[in-house]
């Protein structure tokens, strides 16, 4: 892939993920509906929970959080886009409550319907040390 | 992608993440390197821990864990293969020591390079519950 195509698809990619935590942070499950994908099986690793397999479950899933979520403001900070083929990407990212020090830590898998880049599995899990907003975001 | 493909593709990638955790639990340093990509950026989100980012890093910090985990015989169970293009999957699993009840559940996502299944991203994260061995997998 030429780094300009690599670029272009690491942006596109970028910009749904903060789609992703636009719909989350907004309580927006149309917007949730549209950002999964149709024509390819999804999965969902929630904190704490065994995977949820299928669209029906992992939407579900959401549709509980999104209602529950209210009290707090999901946004992602340092997210980072791997592009794996041409049509397939990941992204790495810290979540928070608000302005708050990250507590999660995530993975977002993305491929390309058409023209669109739609989620095909979210993992977060709990991060042993929250992660202050201006600290450098990598282990290593 | 034609049923039958798709089949000998997700065998494929369920070989591969079954050499993963054979490589974790017999400490095969040498086995790990040789199942991680060197064409595509890869990365990792161990239990607790910000993102690691790049070869040099996740391979330094499996070789931290392979040397420290002499104590505990990883298995993976309740695997499952989705494959999101041509030549990139992703696998859902949980993770247990031994027969123990699992408390860790993973994402492994695999690319094809040349004819080998190789990994680019692992992130695993505790179950708040562990799953009993003979247990139904699914949250759903």
């Amino acid at each position: 892939m030429h780094a300009e195509q690599l670029a272009t698809r690491q942006a596109e990619v970028l910009g749904a993920n903060a789609e992703f935590y636009r719909a989350f942070r907004e309580g927006d499950f149309e917007g949730m509906q549209r950002l999964w994908a149709t024509a390819t099986e999804v999965a969902c690793l929630h904190p704490g929970s065994p995977p949820l397999i299928g669209r029906r479950a992992v939407l579900e899933s959401f549709r509980g959080i999104l209602q529950a979520a209210s009290g707090w403001r999901m946004t992602c900070r340092s997210a980072r886009a791997f592009v794996t083929a041409p049509d397939a990407a990941f992204v790495t990212c810290l979540e928070a409550n608000g302005d708050h020090p990250a507590h999660l830590a995530a993975t977002n898998l993305f491929v390309r319907e058409g023209e669109s880049w739609v989620m095909v599995h979210h993992q977060a899990g709990p991060l042993s040390r929250a992660v202050p907003a201006d600290a450098s975001p990598l282990a290593n």
